[in-house]
């Protein structure tokens, strides 16, 4: 029996924020979306809001940095008779350090969060799309992917880590059917983490100036759309007045 | 009176490239397509065969490096009281050649048609573009854009010129909400000038091992549709199987 | 009173290698020189070979990863009584592992070699330097560090973290009058490790194919004595028949 | 009979610039310099004081943009008997415009002067060097080779485009023996040009903060040292205070 389709996104937190938005959008499309997170309150919230808008989403608690626990959760998308189309990894843990001020916990957490947790999740998400080859795999990247910059030194570091990460898989993966993608969001996100974190910011930069979650959203799944013949593996996001 | 919607592409050719594609695309999408390039005979097949498929298109003789066929272009385009939604330069002139043997000439012949005409087209379409603040500007690059190998030291020269050019260009134009966009075709299109140029390397390659045509125009109509939330001024575009 | 000069290098193991061989260099520009690695008997050799040749060298059994031994080895050199001229983190631990293969410890392990232990050393060699405003640390980079390729994918992780460190380091701490060089070690270095790892490979490039150690230990000298007006932070060094 | 060592460098200026401090450097090294640039009375000047300092110098009256004046200059080189161990390519010419305000000249006249010379005097070089398989090419890039930023556009295309040549010459001639290094100057040079064009700048940065012409040629003078085994291709050199 063929399995159903889905995608399955890692990294979902605030009800505006990426994850959340990229499994709404996903579900929008006809995509039986799981939704993982450390939050089991927000993942239920947010699953709701999918269903009342017609989709549906299974929430599944679970730490991107635990490599039991990503396993756990590809074994139940397969266990509920799914196939991934879509698996994107939404993690983006930051913390502005200062280098010397910097512990080994902090260099540590912010790799494993935005690198090694990638690690599993990609090997997870290439091996249920083996069989078929065919899915596509997104690693969110961010401007600190490109270019260090203190006090995002160690943040950087993690990040140019998963880049390599997505470009060594999109080079192994590409010529068996599976699309692996990193994106650079280079701006603000226009979600609930902005808005708590640096509300000045937000309002000085007024509601154009960040980058809208649909909007991500979007590109995510034309890129996901994209013909085998004509794949791109990275790409740049940012708001029309960003200055880059 | 609003002016009507309307893409132009130079460096429109073969039937079977990527001009042509494009202007194909554009016409599907129901904008009227300028489409310019050196032969007469070329451009009203296309034409004609656009218009057969329900498009509406004009054919105008242009060569790209001409500062003042250029400037014709639009001016007829502005005449004919269209406004310029997509611009797309897609000039690609490559001759491989060891520096040694490289001429004045032929290095300067490549710079003027792969860059100091995207100069020429890209400020005419910023212009036609300013009043609406509005429009998506299209440089269509090459792997060589990114790496000068030999015997292509020339042609690279040329191409990285084009991305430095359009990277100066988003950076100016994006806060004036023109959307610049530079694209790395990573790999050979499916067209007319592969086949006749280098067959067995087509053959050798495979249908899915080349770009197909419209997978090109499909990515970017999808860019042409950002939100200017979330724009994208660069990305790659090569086929699954190709290695990079 | 004054303190005395000296070079620290960790990841010295190898005679015939490039920590040996950069701590022999600047031992014979007059440094005192400490050798790290994990074993002794190896240090010890090449500190006897130093001191033979007329330099002075003291030999500190360290392993990079942990950030004690490593706080350890900054300690006996300011209880000796020098100051830091030279840092060289020198530690490249590479295992090819096609992704699915790799599994976390091995992940883990190349990421904590190659860029964890390189942000423990980086931090002690700053402190060290921070008082007198002067000193270079070098981290020793390879191809791997700009791009991903299968089976390196997990080494190449690691080394782009590396590389954003250095990048970061540099832009926090060369206002502060220390110097911070990534170098990218593109080709295979003419020592023991590659004859015993691939004896063939080496074979076939010729002497002249391989990278010489004192080649590379002048050009980090040189770097060293860069004017803070016009400092490198980033160079590449390969064999000039080394295709790239 | 051997032939006598000698330098080369085009884009020599005002006496305290790049082009004359090159120049004066490698004469202070045994080398006899070839000087090159536009003005008769500056390189007379420039060509006294190296003599004065016990070097040997011929100015050579020589406009980098004419292919004809190159291959002259190189001519008068090897019918004076020497034989080329460096050739610098130095012309640097910058003219910051707004895109829309840059004409067709200028942005012409800015890719002869950094792009279009270059691969005259790179050819010229090369051809100098290919029987001994021995020399260095240096070709003088800026912070604007890796970036585009308006209104510096144009310029950024020329020097995107000089930086390609250079890699592909470095990838075409380092296996015949001839080593191109690009250099990335980023900062501003303490010399005359500066001192007239901006002075403010100039006297805020202060004296540390702007590249010493003597540091940048003791670099390439490294550089040129180095063994064929471990070349260096691209490296940057700036002010230990500039942000990058």
């Amino acid at each position: 029996m063929e399995k159903k389709c889905s995608a399955v996104i890692i990294g979902v937190g605030p009800e505006q924020g990426l994850g959340a938005s990229l499994a709404s959008y996903f579900a929008g499309q006809g995509l039986h979306v799981f939704i993982a997170g450390r939050s089991d309150d927000k993942l239920q919230a947010i699953a709701e809001k999918i269903r009342q808008k017609g989709g549906s989403a299974t929430p599944v608690v679970a730490d991107a940095t635990s490599e039991l626990e990503v396993a756990r959760l590809f074994n139940k998308i397969q266990s509920d008779g799914y196939r991934v189309d879509i698996a994107a990894y939404n993690v983006d843990s930051n913390i502005p350090s200062p280098l010397l001020e910097t512990d080994a916990e902090t260099f540590t957490t912010l790799w494993q969060q935005n690198c090694l947790g990638a690690f599993f999740f990609g090997k997870e998400a290439v091996k249920a799309m083996k069989d078929k080859q065919k899915g596509t795999v997104f690693f969110t990247g961010a401007t600190a992917s490109l270019r260090a910059k203190p006090p995002f030194t160690a943040f950087a570091t993690a990040k140019a880590g998963l880049r390599a990460l997505a470009q060594g898989m999109a080079r192994e993966f590409s010529p068996q059917g599976i699309h692996v993608v990193h994106t650079i969001i280079d701006g603000v996100i226009d979600g609930d983490r902005a808005k708590n974190q640096f509300p000045d910011y937000v309002k000085a930069k007024g509601k154009d100036g960040l980058l809208q979650l649909d909007a991500i959203a979007e590109t995510y799944w034309a890129i996901h759309q994209q013909h085998p013949s004509a794949w791109t593996h990275e790409l740049d996001l940012r708001p029309f007045k960003e200055p880059f």
